[in-house]
C-alpha cells in the first residue's frame, strides 16, 4: 500500500544494520490486528453506518490537530468551516488545508494524513496546492463507496476492538445499534463521568438531575449519587465496557472521611463550593472510582494535566476542543498518595496513568508503576503522540517502569482515518527501539520479537481485560 | 577557513550516508548572510569603530561564559581582570584562560573560542598553557588592523543586519553615529525597558525621573507613564529598531481594570509597594507593552526564568553579568493567559518567547505556539545555545510547534569574535537534524534544504520585520 | 569473562566507527581500579569477612531494585522472603525471581544481576525459569569459598578504596576490624547524621539521647549539640572518613541568626515543633554543616528529593526500603542560596549535589556547578544510575557544567556483586558518550583517552579527597 509519499523505511534508525532489524520486527508486527482501547471515534459511525460527507469533514474541520497548525499562522477558523460565518463549500475548506500543508512539515499530522490519502484513496503526491483539487476529487470519488463507511473501515483496518469514549450520561443507543446489527465488529464504550463528577463543568446541577433520571437513583445524598455512578457502570459494562476514564486538571485525589464527604458533595450538589471544593470533590471521587473498579472490574485511566480552552474569546465563539487545550506541570506521587494508599495494593484494581508533562516519566511515573501492583503507565498521549514522543517516553520510563508495567498503544483519536497510521507510526517506533536494544545489546534478539508483539497487540487486550 | 583545530565535518551525525546529507544541507546554508536580530553587542563598536585593545579584553574578561568556568574551579576574579585588585597584564590575564582551556573540553565556548582564533587571527593549535604566548601574539599583531575593526569584521562576517538591545532611557548616540556614517552595515537598536518597568531594580525612581526627561512626558500619571513609552518606542523607531525586549524573572501577565492598573503603578512611582506589587507591575506592563505593539508594530521578546546574581558577594563585590544568573522553573500557559487573552488573537502581535527552562519545550510552549496566532519560539537561549541544547530544541519542539512557528537562530551575544562561530553552530546543527528527518523519511530531500534556508537566514527576517 | 548471556559490546554505539572507538576507550579504562566513594555495602562484611549464606540473600531479598519490579507484578512481599508470613527456604526464593526474570528485560537490574552471575559464578544461561536450580546450585556451591568471602571479592573486584554509609550515631566497630585486620582493603565509613538532623525520624528525641551519650557533648543546647557533631566527625575522620552524607527531601538550606537558630533547636529538642520547624532545622543543619567542613576538609554530599515510603502500609508491615520511595520535583537554586552565600566561594568547600529530578540537570545543576566553586555535580543516581540515565546526564550536564565539575561514578549499593557491574556499565557507557563527541569532532581523540581515566577513576578520588 505504499505510494511515493510514504518510504517504507520511514520512522526506522539511520544505522544499517540497526534498520535491517527494525524492518524485521516491524514486518513481525506490521499486519496484527490493531486493538484500539482507548479513542473519540463517534458512536453512531458504529451504530448507523453512515458514509462520511466530504473530504473536509473527513480530514479537516473536526481535527483540532490540523485546525491548530493553521490558526497559530493566521488562517481563520471561518476558512477552515468553524464558527456562525464559516466556508461551507467543503472544496474551499480542502484548499485552504492544501495551500497551508507545508505548515506540517516535520509533524505528526503529516504522517497521519499522508498515510491516510495513501491507503484508503490511493493517493500518491503530496497535498499541496496545485494538487488539491485532484486529491479533493479521489477522496470525494470515494466516499460514497461502501467500503468507505465507517464499519467497512473497521474490517479494512483490521481492528479486532475499538473502545468510544461515553458520557455517564449517553445512553449508549449508538452501541446497542451496532450490537444489534448484523456487523460482527466490536466496539464497546468507555464510562467518562467527568460531566457529573467536575463542578467546573457548565451545566453540572443539570447534569445531576439528568444522572438520576439515567440511573433511576436518588443524587440527593452522597450515597444516593455513588449508587447512580454504580448503576451506570453497570449499564456501560453490560454493553461491552471495560473501562472507566478520567479528564481532570490535575491528578489529585483524596480519600475523605465520610462526613467530610457527605458535606462535600451537598455543598457541589446545590453549588455552594468554598475555595477548593471542586478541587477537592474530583479528588474524592477518583479514590470513589477506584473502589468500585474493586468490585465491578472496570479498569480506570486518568489523564492529567491539560489546561482546556487556554483562549477565552475562541472558546466563546467557536466551542470547546479547538486545539487550546494547553498541558501545564503536574506531579503524581503527592498526589495520587490518597488513593493509592486507600486501594492501591488490592490485586483487583488497574489505574492507567497518562500525563502531558513528560517531566514526569522519569522522575515519577516509572518509579510508581514500577513498584505498585495496580497502576500501568499509558503510551505518549497527545502532543506526545508522536515519533520523538513516542521514543523519549521509551527512552525514559522503561528501564525504570519495566515494558510490563506498560500498556501498548493507543490511537486516542475521533480522526477515523488515522487510525492505521497512528498504530503503524507506533509499531514503527517501537520495532526502532527494540532494535537498537538489540544492537547495544540489552535485549536478546528473540525477546525482542516477543516484546514487539506485546507491544503491538497483548499489552493492550491484558491490561484493558479486553 | 578551517584549520588544523576545526574539522570539517565538525557537529554532523555521525551515521556515514546521514553526514553525507548534512554536509551537503550546511553547504547550502554555509555562506549565507548573517541576521542577528537579538544580541549584545556594544552600539559604540559601531557608532565609533574603535581598535580592540588586547586578546584578554576581546576573549575572556567581558565573556562571562568564559570566566564563569575558570571561577568554578577556584580561579580568582582578579586574575581574569575583574575587581579593584585586578591583574591589569593582558598577557596574564592570557595565560591564565590558556593554563585552564583544558576546562572548556566539550563545551560550546571552546568551540567558539576555536573557531575565532582560526576564522580571524589564523590559529592553528590548540590555545593551552604551552601555545598561550605565540597565539597571544598573533592575535595582539592583528587587532590594531584596520581589518580586525568592528565595522570591518561586521563586513568580514557578511552581517545582514544586527540588533542591539538598548535601555529605554538610551540616546541612542552611538546608532545614529553608525547611521550618519559613510558606513552601510545596518544597526537597529531594541527596546528594553526593563530598568523602567522592573521596580526591583536599583535606582527605579532616578530611572523614571530620567524617563520623564529623555521623553518629555509626565511619568507622575500611569497614563503619562505610558505615553513616555510611547514616545520612547518611537524614537527607536526611528532608529531602525524593530523589536522590543523584556528580561522577567517569570513570564507572569495581567491585564487589571485602569482603577486597579492607575493605583499600582501609584505605589510603585512612589516606592511605597505591597507584597506582589513588583510582580504584578511587571505583568501588567507585558501586556502594555504587547498593546503598543499592535500600534507601532514592534516585535515582542520575553525571556524568562533567570534567577540574577545568585551570589550576593560576588554582585557586590565584582558587579552583574559575572556568570551568577540561574535558571529556574518556570510555567506559561497561567502566566501568559492574561495578555494572550487581551491580545493573542490580534493579527498584529508578535511575541516571541525564550526560556531557559527546556521542560517547557514540549509541554508548553510548542503547544501554545502551534495555536496562538501571535506566538513564535525563540532559539535556545544562553546555556542551552549549544549542540545538545538546539537538538534538544529540534526534538522536543519541532513536532508540536511546527517549524513555522520558530524565528531562527539568535546569536545573542556581547562577544563579536564568536558571532560567526555561533550561526556556524546552529547551522551545522540544523543541517545535521535535516538530514536524519531525510534519512527517516520524515521530510522530503528538497523540503529539508528550503527549510535549511529558512532556519539560517529568512524566519528571523521574516519574524523580526527586518 | 564475559559469558553468554554478555556480549562484549554491550552498551556501545551503534555506528560501526564509533563502536570502535568506544571500544578502545573501554579498553583503557576496562581494568583500572574501582573507586567507590558512596555506598551501602555493610560494614560487618569488612569487619568480619562472613560468608554468604544463599542465593537468595545476596540477590533477591535486599536488593529493593529487585523486589520492587516483582511486586509491581503482583508478587507477594512474603514470596520474596520479607514479613512476619515469610518464604523461608532460599530456593522457592530463588525460583520465584526466576519464574518473573523476565520482568527485567531492558532494566539495569538485569545487566547487573547477568554480570555478576556470569562474572562471579560462571552461570552462562540466562536466569529463567528452567534454569532457576541449576543457578542456584552454581551459587550455592560456591559461596562457602573463600574467595567469595567480602574481602575476598574486594580483592577479585580491584577496588582501591570503598566508602560505606553510617549513621552518625554508629560506633565504627567494623570499620575499626577492618582496619586492626591483617587484610590490606581500605574501607572509610561517611558521616551521615541524618537520624540525628532530621526531626522527622522516628525516635528522634532518643537519637538525641544517644547522641550525647556516643559524643561525649551536652546536647541540651543548640552549641552543645553542635559541638557532638564535630566530635562524631572527628571519629569518622579517625577512622578514615572523608565525606558526610545528607539525605533530605528537599535540598532547602538556611542561614538563621544565632537566637532564631538557638530557639529553633529548642523546639526540636523537646519535640514542640511549629510548622515548617522540622523543615527549617534540616535547611539550617546543612548550613552547619558546611560550616563544618570548612574547619575539618569533610567533602559534604547531598542527596535530595526522594519521598520515602510512599505505601504507608508497606513501611508499616514490611520495614521502609521496599522500593517505595518515589522521586519528587526539587529545585536548587533558591534552596542552595542561603548555603551558598554563606560559605559558597570558600575553597575549602566542596558540595556534591545528587538529584531524583533530571529536569535539574541542565536547567540548574549544571550552571550552579558551572560557577560556584564548592559545587561539584554527583553522578546520576538510583533510578538513573542506568544506561539511558548516565547518557542523559552526559548530554544535560556536560556542555554547562563542565566535565571537570563532575566526580566520576558512584556505585552507591548495598548490594556487592553488583559493583563491578555498575562500574563497568559506568565506564561503558562513558566510553560510547566520548566516542561520540571524538566522532562530531567535539574532542580530540587524546583528549578523550585522558578524560575516559578521569571519569573512571580520578575525578572520584579527588573529589572526595580519597
Amino acid at each position: 500500500m505504499d505510494a511515493g509519499i510514504l518510504h517504507p523505511d520511514r520512522l526506522f534508525p539511520a544505522d544499517p544494520a540497526t534498520r535491517t532489524l527494525a524492518r524485521d520486527l516491524y514486518k513481525s508486527v506490521e499486519t496484527l490486528p490493531i486493538v484500539s482501547p482507548h479513542g473519540h471515534t463517534d458512536p453512531r459511525w458504529w451504530g448507523e453506518n453512515p458514509a462520511f460527507s466530504d473530504p473536509a469533514a473527513l480530514f479537516v474541520t473536526p481535527d483540532h490537530y490540523v485546525t491548530r497548525m493553521m490558526i497559530s499562522q493566521g488562517v481563520s477558523f471561518e476558512a477552515l468551516g468553524i464558527g456562525a460565518d464559516r466556508e461551507k463549500d467543503p472544496r474551499k475548506i480542502w484548499q485552504t488545508f492544501a495551500d497551508h500543508y507545508y505548515l506540517f512539515a516535520g509533524t505528526p499530522s503529516r504522517i497521519w494524513v499522508d498515510d491516510a490519502l495513501a491507503r484508503l484513496f490511493g493517493v500518491t503526491q503530496r497535498l499541496g496546492p496545485d494538487t488539491a483539487n485532484d486529491i479533493y476529487d479521489a477522496i470525494a470519488e470515494r466516499l460514497p463507496n461502501p467500503d468507505n463507511s465507517p464499519r467497512a473501515l473497521y474490517d479494512r483496518f483490521g481492528i479486532e476492538v475499538i473502545a468510544t469514549t461515553d458520557s455517564a450520561l449517553d445512553d449508549l443507543a449508538w452501541h446497542a445499534a451496532a450490537r444489534d446489527s448484523d456487523w460482527t465488529g466490536r466496539v464497546v464504550p468507555t464510562y467518562r463521568p467527568d460531566a457529573v463528577i467536575d463542578p467546573d463543568t457548565p451545566n453540572f446541577a443539570q447534569n445531576l438531575e439528568r444522572l438520576t433520571e439515567v440511573s433511576g437513583c436518588d443524587t440527593s445524598t452522597y450515597a444516593g449519587y455513588l449508587d447512580a455512578h454504580r448503576a451506570r457502570r453497570a449499564a456501560f459494562i453490560a454493553m461491552g465496557a471495560t473501562a472507566t476514564d478520567h479528564g481532570h486538571p490535575t491528578p489529585l485525589t483524596a480519600d475523605l472521611p465520610q462526613s467530610d464527604a457527605n458535606a462535600l458533595y451537598n455543598r457541589v450538589r446545590i453549588g455552594k463550593m468554598v475555595a477548593g471544593d471542586a478541587e477537592l470533590f474530583r479528588a474524592q471521587m477518583l479514590t470513589e472510582m477506584a473502589r468500585m473498579s474493586l468490585d465491578d472490574g472496570l479498569v480506570m485511566q486518568l489523564h492529567a494535566g491539560s489546561m482546556r480552552n487556554h483562549a477565552a474569546q475562541v472558546r466563546q465563539d467557536y466551542g470547546p476542543d479547538r486545539g487550546f487545550d494547553i498541558p501545564i506541570p503536574v506531579s503524581f506521587p503527592v498526589a495520587l498518595q490518597p488513593l493509592l494508599n486507600a486501594v492501591g495494593m488490592d490485586p483487583r484494581l488497574t489505574l492507567i496513568l497518562f500525563t502531558l508533562d513528560e517531566t514526569t516519566y522519569a522522575r515519577e511515573l516509572a518509579p510508581l508503576a514500577g513498584v505498585w501492583p495496580c497502576l500501568r503507565l499509558g503510551p505518549p498521549w497527545w502532543f506526545h503522540d508522536s515519533f520523538e514522543g513516542m521514543r523519549r517516553f521509551r527512552e525514559t520510563a522503561m528501564e525504570t517502569a519495566g515494558i510490563y508495567n506498560t500498556v501498548g498503544f493507543n490511537d486516542d483519536t475521533r480522526a477515523l482515518c488515522s487510525i492505521p497510521a497512528r498504530h503503524d507510526v507506533a509499531r514503527r517506533v517501537d520495532s526502532g527501539w527494540l532494535a537498537e536494544m538489540i544492537v547495544t545489546h540489552r535485549l536478546d534478539e528473540n525477546e525482542a520479537f516477543d516484546i514487539a508483539k506485546l507491544l503491538a497487540h497483548d499489552l493492550a487486550i491484558k491490561a484493558y481485560r479486553l
